[in-house]
């Protein structure tokens, strides 16, 4: 820290990101990225002609990616807004609508970032306990006069809230603005993108990185009522109208083009998914109902950093929080089948 | 505007970037972009298997790109800070650094953003007229007493500053952040990172947008103290840090093994730039000493406006600003002698 940092960020926490290691090859089960590469569509588009016109500025509006979006979710251009990332739409979204006087309520466990926005902003933070067996009580967010972020699925526990259950929130805050991050939704759980149109509070932000193997291209988009996105382009302009540049763009639209092949890729994370779930309980862990491209997963008797350790040990990468009530549990991402049973092998060496 | 936003947030002007029309095709000269494409070496390094990649997240520590830009410019990696383009490094130093007890200073003609960054995170902003002839006053720069940006060369002005007069306000500001942002610097400048291992208190700021052809790429860099890096890195981690694409790294690291390819543009530039001035002047236009890749010319007796829509009509844009002094002024990119010898017979055919 230098003696010129503002006093305000003195005591910051910033976020942590999975660690990417440099000293050998791991099977990378940390990150929750895909195990598929892009599209064929992808590859075909980011090519050598579009690369030699990188002199030229993306266009900063994201034009026709906007629109390629809008008609894929059935809303219009001005309902969606684009980002390099979805962690740089939540961040603009803290910005644009929470202050000292607007706080802003989620779960004690989910994505860490939410807390890291909120000490950054300076923004009170009400932070709600999930239930013992780690689901969000819906009632305690009903009514609850301040805005919301929500992860559905959450992270890191995978557990899916069902529509009803969303509508419920975002109709009894009426003031408030709601985020629903769907970061890990195209793994089986319901997306709130239909409420869009009837409810102007209501803010559905989504990413490339997951489901869409875009995470290197880095790329997310919020949709939401017509004011919600002119104010986070207001925002946008005011830091980097550049933010989203060319060959993403192009990845974006292309993206859009191959939908068979991304659902076919999470419904084989699903199906993996269920299979990694059995093989854990077959070795007594407990697995949380995941419907996300994870499993938080615990085994009685044995502290999760040692089963991270160990994992590492044996050349997989998983993810360890040491937060007070999931430090038991580790993040394991879903790769590919041989991804996991290695996983599994390395378990089961561990147990003999 | 939605009834959620920030009240903070309700008098905001962001910053206008250039347009980019999409009607017609235009000689664009109105976004200082370099009329060159990438090097070779950069067309050759970001291909098909590097797409392929891209579902996996890139380095947040941009650990490679960094190594290399601290043996290209004679530094260590701890004193380099990458960002997606410069403007996320100017922000980030606002928050940094600025807050309502600690202003900055800039010149009432320079880059757009300043203001903007001031207005928007809530930073007094001490605005120094330039002189009558549009230069840099450099004694009302000295123990100024609150943080510094200066655009060097000066935008749209494309006037530099001597690096002897850099580092007058450097020295003479040693409690006070002096950000050089050097945007233009390779056009014929003089680069204040001979200064960074000697000042604590500077910052160069350098863009790839402009003299290395990647502004469809986004990639920003800044040279400082490594305490001052260690604070920039701190804000990034609380915002985005995975703000770097993959490919963009790639690119960035391709870059800086063509060097040669890059100087020999700039001159190219510089040479066009010269060879404009010099017909613009015969055409009875002012045109201001440039060190940039563009040039401000003014031509008394028409409007700037005019000039502009004349240039427009005729299939060239150029960046008219309606600030009070310079709204006689144009701002031209210099692009290949071919762009500007179209520019010149469109002035010369609104004249007959």
């Amino acid at each position: 820290m230098s003696r010129f940092l503002s006093e305000r960020f003195a005591e910051l926490e910033p976020y942590t990101p999975g660690e990417q290691p440099q000293d050998r090859v791991y099977i990378k089960l940390n990150t929750n990225e895909s195990p598929y590469p892009p599209s064929p569509q992808v590859l075909e588009a980011v090519n050598r002609e579009q690369v030699s016109l990188l002199n030229l500025y993306p266009d900063p509006t994201c034009h026709v990616l906007r629109e390629k979006l809008a008609d894929t979710y059935g809303v219009e251009a001005e309902n969606v807004f684009v980002t390099n990332g979805s962690d740089d739409i939540l961040n603009m979204a803290f910005m644009a609508f929470c202050d000292r006087e607007h706080g802003i309520a989620f779960p004690d466990i989910t994505y860490g970032f939410y807390s890291v926005y909120g000490q950054f902003h300076g923004v009170p933070c009400h932070v709600v306990p999930l239930t013992e067996d780690y689901r969000i009580h819906v009632p305690d967010y009903e009514n609850i006069g301040m805005h919301i972020v929500i992860a559905n699925p959450n992270a890191p526990t995978g557990i899916a809230l069902p529509l009803n259950a969303i509508e419920k929130i975002v109709r009894s805050n009426p003031d408030h603005v709601i985020m629903i991050d769907e970061a890990y939704v195209d793994f089986g759980a319901d997306s709130a993108l239909s409420l869009v149109g009837r409810y102007e509070n209501l803010l559905v932000i989504r990413t490339y990185s997951k489901s869409r193997s875009l995470a290197g291209a880095r790329l997310g988009f919020a949709v939401g009522s017509r004011e919600l996105i002119q104010d986070l382009e207001r925002i946008k302009y005011c830091m980097n109208p550049y933010d989203v540049n060319r060959l993403t763009q192009i990845a974006g639209i292309a993206c859009l083009e191959s939908d068979t092949y991304y659902k076919t890729n999470a419904e084989n994370v699903m199906q993996v998914r269920e299979y990694t779930t059995k093989a854990l309980k077959d070795r007594g862990f407990v697995v949380l109902p995941s419907n996300a491209n994870f499993v938080f997963a615990r085994k009685p008797g044995i502290e999760g950093e040692a089963i991270y350790q160990q994992l590492r040990a044996g050349g997989v990468l998983v993810r360890w929080f040491s937060g007070a009530r999931i430090r038991d549990f580790v993040r394991i991402t879903i790769g590919t089948k041989e991804q996991m049973d290695q996983l599994l092998s390395v378990l089961d060496n561990e147990r003999s």
